[in-house]
């Protein structure tokens, strides 16, 4: 195993094939980047992955885990309609890791950056137990900007994708559910590489009037709730009309818990005041598009036409619950 | 001892008393914050402390901590020029801490927010085996900006405030330095409530051309070491100028080890073209400052005058060795 690299060695490292954005005047290397401002209004969020709560690293690659890292902001830009810029990166390192690990997770980053359009302008490098990677992502909304918040009763709703199958994918790997076979390998896909819905963020943004719109990090129950929460409205789930992959269905059957209130999925829930079918929106958004219910008058959830294996734990899946 | 908080509530409680720059167009609560463009260059910068590594939750108050870990941001700002705007907050949990402790984090880190008029517009609660607080914070360059880039040959140097005083605190803390009374109080004061030179670092900016700034977090030889590299240079200290205050003395006498090599200070090192002296400098920055030798064509930096005791570490100050 070669020697674990030093803080400076890993920051030079992180930033070593950096690709730059016209956006960026100063990038790694000074107390601060420094970054043209947002055209329009700027987007700014933070999320952090952390080994033993949100991965294992016998679980997946370390490339998948930087990846994740970032998707896991990309996702909160996306659920507002903008455009991702630019990151800053705390990474906070154990014992244990060698230089290698750290040039596959920042090779995984780096690609993922790169795709999306994000240059990493910047990063810290601390000590601790357990490893952690902690991003904050600046974005810009040039349009619309969706809301949590601008659901109205009478609203159609509607998901991008399937649900649940990153939660399955993660029991799968912690040992809690049985499955084999491309049923298998396409949960856990979904699980250690989940994808940010950006483009399809941005085009769902320039709707009018905006949709409302929140990115389903912790599951279809509970971010639903934030949605209705911010907007003070209710909602009616049509529990057969939760889009489920062939894969959930080969593993889990007509039991939509984990579709219900399982996290990580990283797909937009939206609220559309003017009805449009599945079928152009999902041509429109570029990614299959899901109705599932709609808003109304009141307060909460209501789930109709599940039976008793679907009906969800209705706090949705919160990590910090699960393991407390 | 009251009841561990839950994700949501903590970030109700992060957020519930926030002042609203005009820059702030929706704080926490949704996906994304949104601010309004910056005016001038933006500036973006991570930092984090974590448990164990920076601090020791018997050395201070949870309200020092908050406001710390503000600061440690802050002074990046700074040593740009820069004024900083809005913040965002990612917050790794133990178990073992009560709501109350939550709420004084939050009360320090809003009271230091709201004193340097930064906006806290979003934030993030995980689980984690340690407690550790990373921000980002971003913030406007309006006017010039400086760089660790800018040092050039006859430039001379210069610190605000005094040095080593953190880096004693730190080990009166840790029971390896002895201390007593009022050095003891002060130097732990200098320590668990250090203050960033925002204002200093925003009247420096002013200055043509552009001074070459960074803040010393990690101790006056490191972060020469770099301010050079950066500016492909080198330096020439006069050990007898490094400021050390009455308390430095009284404890550590004539031994500049630490106003050398300790890290913590958030002091700022700056180079400036033409000589000004220590006294114009000082009232027109609104803090000490002290003329500590120039810049020299070469690479690295000499110490001139220093005896046997003052000799510093050469590799400064850093914790990912120190506790390695």
């Amino acid at each position: 195993m070669s020697k674990a690299p030093g803080e400076f060695e890993l920051i030079a490292r992180l930033t070593a094939r950096l690709r730059r954005r016209p956006g960026t005047i100063l990038g790694p290397g000074d107390d601060c980047a420094i970054l043209k401002p947002a055209r329009g209004r700027e987007l700014i969020t933070i999320d952090s992955l952390v080994e033993g709560v949100h991965f294992r690293l016998d679980w997946g690659s370390a490339e998948a885990l930087g990846a994740r890292t970032l998707t896991v902001n990309l996702s909160d830009i996306a659920a507002m309609g903008g455009r991702p810029a630019a990151c800053v990166v705390n990474l906070a390192i154990r014992p244990g890791l060698d230089a290698r690990f750290f040039d596959r997770l920042y090779a995984g980053l780096g690609r993922a950056a790169a795709a999306a359009g994000v240059d990493i302008v910047g990063g810290n490098v601390t000590r601790a137990a357990a490893l952690s990677i902690t991003i904050a992502l600046v974005g810009a909304a040039q349009g619309g900007v969706m809301l949590r918040g601008a659901a109205r009763p009478g609203d159609h709703l509607y998901v991008t994708g399937t649900l649940g199958d990153a939660a399955l994918g993660w029991r799968i790997l912690d040992g809690k559910i049985t499955a084999r076979g491309a049923a298998r390998r396409f949960l856990i896909d979904r699980f250690l590489n989940p994808v940010a819905r950006v483009a399809a963020g941005m085009r769902l943004a320039r709707i009018r009037p905006a949709p409302a719109a929140i990115d389903l990090s912790d599951g279809l129950w509970q971010d639903l709730g934030h949605l209705l929460e911010r907007s003070g409205v209710g909602a009616e789930i049509d529990a057969a009309a939760i889009p489920l992959s062939a894969a959930y269905r080969a593993v889990a059957g007509d039991d939509r818990t984990l579709a219900i209130g399982g996290g990580e999925d990283y797909e937009l829930l939206f609220a559309l005041r003017a009805a449009k079918s599945s079928a152009e929106l999902s041509r429109r958004l570029g990614v299959a598009v899901s109705r599932i219910g709609r808003i109304v008058r009141g307060r909460g959830a209501r789930l109709i036409g599940a039976d008793e294996a679907g009906t969800p734990a209705l706090a949705g899946w919160d990590q910090l619950k699960e393991r407390e």
